[in-house]
């Protein structure tokens, strides 16, 4: 018989005798993108260990943004209010609406400071594969905004429609269905210019290819 | 003058343009142990994409872990009630106490399942340089133990005190004081023995070095 302390998996199963609090924050950590159960760990003990305003803020913090936090009804970005920032704003070309997946690639495009038009968050991409196809996607409100004037900011008809999928296979398939789509309604189509090395995410490109792409865009 | 594309500091200034909500949970999380600017921003995301139970759920846990968790009022260890699991429980051998920096120091120990005495959590280590004495620990909570065996759990005198201090400089100085304290009293003093590396941290060490330690404690 091997001796007692070689039996790892029975020392395992015994469990890690926290307090049930400490057990349930740290698996609750644990199950977040990115964070394994030592790093969770070490965050647990991060709020144990400081003073009760860092885990009543973070706390705050959590509850805040599901509250105060919602989507633009119109372009659905992330918003205060029922429109964004973007969408109220006077200085924004209207005419040309960018569209992208989802906030952070907004966010993204809005850091290189080359955009002044509008957007449209699609927030996802078409993927017959997973079931998503544009009803799960927010296509049909862009159509109304191209359909309908009075429903893009200032009631300005949209001129131009920028694609600004990930260059990925799902991104190239969902610019094809949108694409066919504007120009049957007679809006110019064009899309980021391929200084996006293709398979890479957008969210994670540098301002300076991010910049390039937008000043790049062409005709499809 | 260069193109205003090339003027990263400038479009950095600009700002991320999120909602405040989401700045302040995306600060919040990069001000948190080991998680970056990007991997906040990831971890706020996932929230505002989840549904409202993930944010509440994590948010009650960390107000839970700061109301419900404290410490022992015997060994600092952490607790549900005033008196820890082990303190409490009548399988352990109350003549033994183990002295350990932190609570997750105890916690890798217990789960090497090779150790049946009690613990003493001493908050620390002494850190003259930092101005850490023994009044910032939970020294003079020890000398009680030893001093009074009503204190004691089970009041059962303490016949050998095991220093189970970091393998580092601060934790065999900490050691040195505690087995000059303990000796006075008339208490058998022990420490882990080295099969820890000296240098490294307790709290990483994997539970088969742990269990060498245990088992090979050497007089001191």
């Amino acid at each position: 018989m091997p001796p007692a302390r070689k039996q790892e998996s029975s020392a395992t199963k015994r469990g890690p005798a926290y307090p049930k609090a400490v057990d349930r924050l740290i698996s609750l950590f644990a199950d977040l993108p990115g964070i394994g159960r030592r790093s969770a760990e070490r965050l647990a003990f991060h709020f144990l260990k400081n003073e009760e305003k860092a885990a009543a803020d973070l706390a705050a913090a959590l509850l805040d943004v599901k509250r105060t936090v919602r989507h633009c009804e119109v372009c659905w970005n992330l918003s205060d209010g029922p429109r964004c920032d973007i969408c109220t704003s006077d200085s924004r070309d209207r005419k040309t609406v960018l569209i992208v997946e989802q906030p952070r690639d907004l966010i993204a495009l809005e850091q290189t400071g080359m955009y002044r038009g509008l957007y449209h968050v699609l927030m996802g991409r078409l993927s017959p594969l997973d079931g998503i196809g544009p009803e799960e996607l927010t296509v049909a409100d862009l159509l109304k905004r191209l359909d309908n004037h009075s429903i893009n900011p200032g009631q300005t008809p949209v001129g131009e429609v920028i694609l600004g999928l990930n260059p990925t296979l799902e991104g190239d398939g969902t610019a094809l269905y949108l694409s066919d789509l504007c120009r049957q309604r007679g809006v110019k189509v064009t899309r980021l210019a391929r200084g996006l090395p293709t398979g890479s995410q957008l969210e994670y490109a540098n301002k300076a290819v991010l910049a390039d792409a937008i000043e790049g865009r062409q005709g499809v």
